[in-house]
C-alpha cells in the first residue's frame, strides 16, 4: 500500500519511545502531560450531563452546527471577558480539543514548504501537526521570559513565515511565561509585519500566585490592525476535563470561515454532548472553585519537586522554578550530557522523565528534559527525585 | 491573509446554497440529512451517561488513547460479528463521526493529483473531504443495483486510482444498494488490482424489510488477499445519535497505524464520554429495539412519500422506491429540466429539496434531486409533495 508523502515529514519514533516509557508497573511517572484526575469535578460534570440530557436531550443528540453549540459559544464569549479578551460568539468556534484548532489552522493556512516559526522548545504535537501539512519549521529561542522577541523579528524578516506559534503562559515544555513587554512587542510585530500569531493558551488558568500578564490577543485590542493577525486557542482539557475533547479558537472572521469549512469535512462538528456539558458547567459557577483546588495542588507539587531537586540532585541539574502550569523544564549541567541516556537509566531506577530533544523542531538541545508534577503526590515526588539522583 | 492552496479545490457555494434553504420558517423540509430526533432513545442514553460517569468518571474524563476507548473497541468487535464481519478490537479504531474516518483515510493515503474513484452520485462531504487533500476524482456510474462493476474495472485500469469509495447500502443520495453479485465482483477487483476499497456503511441498519446483502468487507474474508484492500467505515449517527460524534473504521493494520498517527495530531482522540456511552448503550441490549422503531417509521414515511409522488406528481418525476435508508433519489423527466430551478420554485412554495448536481464529482446530471423522508411525518409528506407538484 502506498501512503501519502506527507507522512514522511513526521518522525514518530521519538513519540513511540516516549509512550513505551509509560507502561511499566511500579514506575513513578514524571513523564505524562495529563492533568490530575483526582481533581476532576466529577460530581459537577455528572450534574451538568444529567441536566442537558433531561432538558435538551433531542437537540444534544442531533447533528449540530460546525461552528459549535450556540450556548457554549455564548458562554465562552462571557468567559473570555473575564480574561480581558473581547470576542463575540461569532468570533469563536469550538473544536475537538485544542489539538483540532491547530489542525484546522494548519489545514487552512499552510502550503507544503511554507515557513512557520515555533518556539524552541515547543509542544510536540504541534510540530508533528504542522509538518503533516508540509510546514518548514523555524525555531525561535526562548529564555525564562518566553520567546526572545528581537530574535523573533529577525527570523520574521529572514523567513517571512506563514504564521508564528507561541505558548505564552507556562509553556509546554518550557514552563516559561512571556513577559508583558515581550507580549506588547509580539503584538507590534504581528501588526507591522502582517504575520499571523497563534496564541495557544492551554495553561493560563493554572497560575500559582499571580495570574499571568494579559493575553497577546487582549493586548492586540488596543493596537490598530493587530487583532486581524491574532488567533487564540483555548481548551477545557487542563481546567475541566481532557476526555470531553472541547477546545475553542478565536480568530479573524476570514480565517474562521476557512477553518469552519475544513472542520465540516474533518469531523462535521464536536460532540454536542461534550459541548453542552461544558456550557452547563460554566453556568453552574463551579469552575473557579475547582480551579482554585487545582492551582493550590499543582503549586504544592511544583514546590515539592523544585525543593527536592535542589536538595537531592543539586548542581547537576538546572531549572527555573515554575510559577504555573504542569512542568519543570531542566537541563543536565555536565557537558556532553544526553538526557535520552539519563531517561533510560531513570527507567531502570523506576522513574520516568521525557528527554527534551523531540520538543525542538530544529537544533535539539540534548541536555534538556521535562518533568511533570501534575499527577504525582509529594511522597511520590520525593521518592521519584531520589531515584533520579541515583540515575545521574 | 494568504490561505492554503488546497482550499481552492473545494467548491462551497453549492453547499452554502443548500444550507440557506433550511432556515425559512414554515417550510416543509425534504432537504436534510438528519435522522428523526423523536426516535432517539434519549432515556437509554441518559441511563448510559449516568452509569459511565458514576462508575468510571475519572477515566472517562481523563485523556484516552488515540485508537479509542478500549471497551468500545471490544463492543464494536462483537457488534460487527452480528453483521458477519470478523474484526478484533485491534482491527478497529474509533473516529469522531465517520466523517473523520474519511478525513483520516484521505490524510493517510492521498497525494495531490492522486486519482480516486467515487460513485456518481455520492456523499457530498466525501467529495469535498477528498478534494481538500488534492484528490482528482473520477466518477463511476450507478444504477438501481449500485455501482456498475464492469465500468468500475475499466476505470481502475485506465486511472490506477489510490482508492475507491463506495456506499453499498442505501447510498446517500442514490438510495441504491449494491447487488450481491456486484459485491463479489468488487471484492475480486480489490484483490486482483490491489486497489483500496472504502466501504462507507452509514445506512446498512436502516433496512425496511430484508437486511442488505453481506458487506463487502465480510465477503472479502473468503477471498484470499482481499481483506488487505478493504476499509469499512461505521457510524452511530443514523442508529443511535449523530450528536455524540462516534464512528469507527476497520482497516488493514498498516493503514490503521497511519490513520492513528494522523488522528493523534488531528484531535488526539474522540470524546471518551461519547465513546463510553456508546459502549454502555451497546451492552444494554436496547439498540435492536430502538432500531426496529426507526426501521418501521422510516419504512412508513418512505412508502408515504413514494405513493404521494406517484399519485400527485406522476410521470414528470421518476425514482426507484427505496428499500432502506433515508432518501429518495429522483429526476425530472422533462428534457432540459434543471433541478436547481425546480428547487427555487419549491422554496417559493414552502418545500425544500436538494438539487442533485453537487453530488456529482464530475458530469453532473442536473435533472436529479434528493428527497429525505426521515424527519417528516406522513401529513407533512402529503402536503410537501402537493407543494412540489405545484412547483413543477
Amino acid at each position: 500500500m502506498q501512503f501519502a508523502d506527507r507522512l514522511k515529514n513526521v518522525e514518530t519514533s521519538a513519540i513511540r519511545e516516549l509512550f513505551k516509557l509509560l507502561g511499566k508497573p511500579g514506575i513513578i511517572s514524571f513523564s505524562g502531560g495529563f492533568p490530575a484526575p483526582e481533581l476532576f469535578d466529577v460530581q459537577g460534570i455528572e450534574l451538568a450531563a444529567a441536566h442537558v440530557l433531561a432538558n435538551d436531550g433531542r437537540s444534544v443528540l442531533q447533528y449540530g452546527s460546525t461552528e459549535g453549540w450556540e450556548p457554549l459559544r455564548e458562554a465562552l464569549s462571557e468567559h473570555m471577558v473575564k480574561r480581558g479578551i473581547e470576542a463575540s460568539a461569532q468570533d469563536i468556534i469550538t473544536t475537538t480539543g485544542s489539538q483540532q484548532a491547530l489542525d484546522l489552522i494548519a489545514k487552512s493556512m499552510i502550503n507544503p514548504g511554507d515557513k512557520v516559526i515555533v518556539e524552541a522548545p515547543t509542544f510536540l504535537a504541534t510540530i508533528q501537526c504542522f509538518r503533516l501539512y508540509g510546514a518548514d519549521l523555524v525555531t525561535a529561542p526562548v529564555d525564562e521570559n518566553g520567546v526572545k522577541v528581537d530574535e523573533l523579528e529577525r527570523l520574521i524578516l529572514e523567513h517571512r513565515p506563514k504564521l508564528i506559534y507561541l505558548i505564552p503562559n507556562f509553556g509546554n515544555p518550557s514552563g516559561a511565561s512571556l513577559s508583558i513587554e515581550r507580549r506588547r512587542k509580539v503584538v507590534e510585530l504581528a501588526a507591522r509585519h502582517q504575520v499571523l500569531i497563534v496564541e495557544d493558551d492551554a495553561y493560563g488558568e493554572l497560575y500559582f500566585n499571580e495570574p499571568p500578564p494579559p493575553n497577546i490577543i487582549a493586548i492586540g485590542q488596543s493596537v490598530p490592525g493587530a487583532r486581524d493577525w491574532i488567533v487564540y486557542c483555548g481548551s477545557f482539557s487542563k481546567v475541566l476535563s481532557p476526555g470531553l475533547r472541547v477546545g475553542w479558537m478565536i480568530a479573524p472572521r476570514a480565517l474562521l470561515e476557512k477553518a469552519v469549512m475544513c472542520k465540516q469535512f474533518s469531523d462535521a462538528h464536536t460532540s454536542n454532548l461534550s459541548q453542552a456539558i461544558a456550557a452547563q458547567y460554566l453556568s453552574m459557577n463551579r469552575l473557579e472553585r475547582s480551579l482554585n483546588v487545582v492551582r493550590k495542588t499543582y503549586s504544592e507539587r511544583a514546590l515539592a519537586m523544585a525543593t527536592s531537586l535542589r536538595n537531592v540532585v543539586g548542581d547537576r541539574v538546572k531549572f527555573n522554578s515554575p510559577k504555573g502550569g504542569m512542568f519543570i523544564w531542566a537541563h543536565l549541567t555536565d557537558s556532553g550530557s544526553d538526557s535520552a541516556t539519563f531517561a533510560k537509566r531513570a527507567i531502570d531506577n523506576m522513574v520516568a522523565i521525557v528527554p527534551g530533544a523531540p520538543f525542538f523542531a530544529t537544533n535539539a538541545d540534548r541536555s534538556t528534559f521535562r518533568l511533570s508534577f501534575a499527577t504525582v503526590n509529594t511522597e511520590q515526588i520525593s521518592e521519584g527525585v531520589r531515584r533520579l539522583a541515583r540515575s545521574l
